[in-house]
């Protein structure tokens, strides 16, 4: 690589990409160019314009936008050629996974992502999630050198690198990994999703698999709750959730349960409930009394609030961590890993809300890894695979900072 | 017109229109030739194929189907010379009306429907509603010699002869009138609406308006509720709606408060709730991510049980009817005028369920009263403006008893 020095291409343009933008430029004396990629060019255009309103280049560099669809392979390796860049932070939706991960495997590159790859036709496939595409490029990632960070977001990716830092070295023989996501903030809306509507909803329409007593548990959203005693945003309700980094800590951790739970409240519960039993979140085409054929859930998304339109009233916070249980030295232990972030923040520093805030950070402390060499391992990673301290050694101090609650008490935790 | 024998055609091809179809089958004898016509004439075909498996032919005659775009004034004045109709029975969705009408006087038949005209692009225009339309058509239809009967269902319809019959008879000076319509019966889906839900749903996301003190009163829809105790269906929780007839009575007896109560359960108003407050309720296009251009209710109405086909499930009671307080020889004096279905009984006598036999039946009456003159006044009417005695006879004797429940008890009313 010469110089230390990595060029961005960030794919995707919607709440999470501004705030790689905007972290990637704060950090540009590491990472190079930075370049911006989404089928609307005009999207790029608008995250550009908030990056240099904000002045939030360290450095002066490049910072373009492009109009790629990012569903051909062909078209996302030509921009890569064309662009430079070496590392490829995809943050669009999930759909496009595999062919931005094949153009980055064609051309040699870093790839990462922050969410499992879908399938539009399907919802919610067989355990586990990223042996259904993912994990089949393994081997040829490996033969090309590249390496390729999956789910390198909050949930899954933090919270990956906490349950690996916990089990190194807090709690060495793991019983359960229980992952809670709790947003404790207030949109001040009727009812919005936090992040593109489609892929939440989609999150909850299929069965909920766990990992419990060495194998696969399935349950219905919304039939497991559980209240939570969390630190800032106290007692919390959350629900048993399918959730990607379930798949991945349950194979390198068979011998612990894993499990995923988000909160929620009842009246987000209330209209998730009447529109899946209507049929509104289906992704399946329906057809109108006039003969339109249309798909209900892209309906749903179009009449809700564009989920970056809530950062500026957004307040509160959100607190997600990791909890494992099991033995240490034939004692029982216990360790709670966490973050909590604030949307208000959030929103000042990058112009997003907290929910997009916490998972866009991330890939950008790990584009940093990767452009440092740390985790340039040249293979296909897991979150959990990785050295978690470097990485949220960087999160401590870009803008998400670890705490850690146990026998010995709640304390930020430093490395 | 010589032998008093009048040909039907019958517009639409819903629940109400399948009931219409049997109902005037069963009356042929004096109504003659039947046509049906819609925009798919295998729906027409379907319910002449219901007729002929119920035997529902008095006589032998015509039962013929065919397709109309009933948008379109000169098309259904050629149906109408082309069929010899004399009676249309008008039971479509209620965008038709005025295309229909026109076809009517120009024709010179008789003219009848069940709900007001509305325009797709609007929503609950300033009362009274029939001023906006109807009423406009009203020197015309005199100056044609046209019979034609504004909502000529059971509400409007019915229940304006309730009203009617209870100021001529038993409250001479009313101070109010209220409407209350309450449906007991049970689908067994997890949601459905009992009619058309385009036309269902609109009723409700407007403003409720009212007639009290002189004077239009407006509220929200599910902001005034209140518990009535009925005869056979008992305590039931109803709430001020809109609704057409309040609109012509209130012109008629504008010295009384004029109200309609509509039955609502908690999970109706919430599944209302969400979907109203979600904007998928909303007759203006919203255009997908993908870029397809969708009215929201329309998709909501794909999704959603075709009513019809609720019919071989429905068990349990309607109850709708008209109560008038007033004052009679300088006393207090209070009547309600109501009629009890039954959803099973409807179904089985002419395979739909109870909501629109209630609302078939009444126009099937009317033309009854046409075709022997009764009725075929050769003007514009509303319902409360026709003697209500003969009609109530004839629904005595078809299907839809009425029964009136005042100081001296609840009992049959026979005329």
């Amino acid at each position: 690589m010469g110089e230390m020095k990595r060029n961005v291409l960030i794919i995707g343009a919607g709440g999470v990409a501004q705030v790689v933008a905007h972290k990637c430029a704060q950090n540009n004396d590491l990472l190079g160019d930075i370049h911006i990629a989404s089928r609307t060019v005009s999207k790029c255009e608008a995250i550009i314009a908030s990056v240099r309103e904000k002045g939030s280049l360290k450095v002066d560099g490049v910072l373009q936008a492009h109009a790629v669809n990012a569903r051909d392979t062909a078209e996302v390796a030509a921009l890569i050629r064309e662009t430079g860049a070496q590392i490829v932070i995809n943050v669009a939706q999930a759909f496009v996974n595999m062919p931005v991960l094949d153009a980055c495997i064609e051309t040699g590159v870093a790839y990462m992502d922050t969410a499992i790859h879908e399938d539009p036709e399907k919802v919610c496939e067989a355990p586990p999630w990223y042996g259904n595409y993912e994990w089949k490029r393994r081997e040829a990632a490996a033969k090309a050198g590249v390496t390729a960070i999956l789910g390198v977001g909050f949930d899954p990716g933090v919270v990956n690198a906490y349950a690996k830092l916990a089990i190194d070295d807090y709690v060495p023989e793991p019983a359960s990994i229980d992952i809670v996501d709790i947003n404790a903030g207030s949109h001040g809306r009727w009812f919005s999703t936090n992040f593109d509507p489609e892929i939440n909803f989609r999150e909850f329409t299929g069965t909920v698999y766990s990992w419990q007593n060495g194998g696969w548990q399935e349950n219905r959203m919304f039939e497991v709750g559980k209240t939570w005693a969390l630190p800032v945003v106290g007692e919390q309700k959350a629900y048993l959730t399918g959730h990607d980094e379930v798949h991945s800590l349950a194979t390198n951790y068979p011998q612990a349960d894993v499990r995923f739970w988000m909160g929620f409240g009842d009246h987000y519960i209330n209209v998730f409930t009447v529109l899946k039993n209507l049929g509104l979140l289906s992704e399946k085409p329906v057809t109108t009394a006039e003969g339109l054929e249309v798909v209900p859930l892209k309906v749903v998304k179009a009449v809700l609030p564009d989920p970056s339109s809530l950062a500026p009233d957004y307040t509160g916070k959100t607190c997600i961590g990791t909890l494992v249980k099991g033995m240490k030295d034939g004692q029982p232990a216990e360790v709670f890993i966490y973050n909590v972030a604030d949307h208000k923040e959030a929103y000042l520093e990058v112009g997003s809300q907290g929910i997009s805030y916490t998972a866009g950070v991330p890939p950008v402390a790990a584009a940093m890894l990767i452009a440092d060499g740390t985790w340039d391992v040249g293979a296909m990673k897991n979150v959990e695979e990785l050295d978690p301290k470097p990485f949220l050694d960087i999160l401590n101090r870009i803008g998400l900072p670890t705490c850690i609650r146990d026998a010995q008490g709640d304390r930020p935790l430093t490395f």
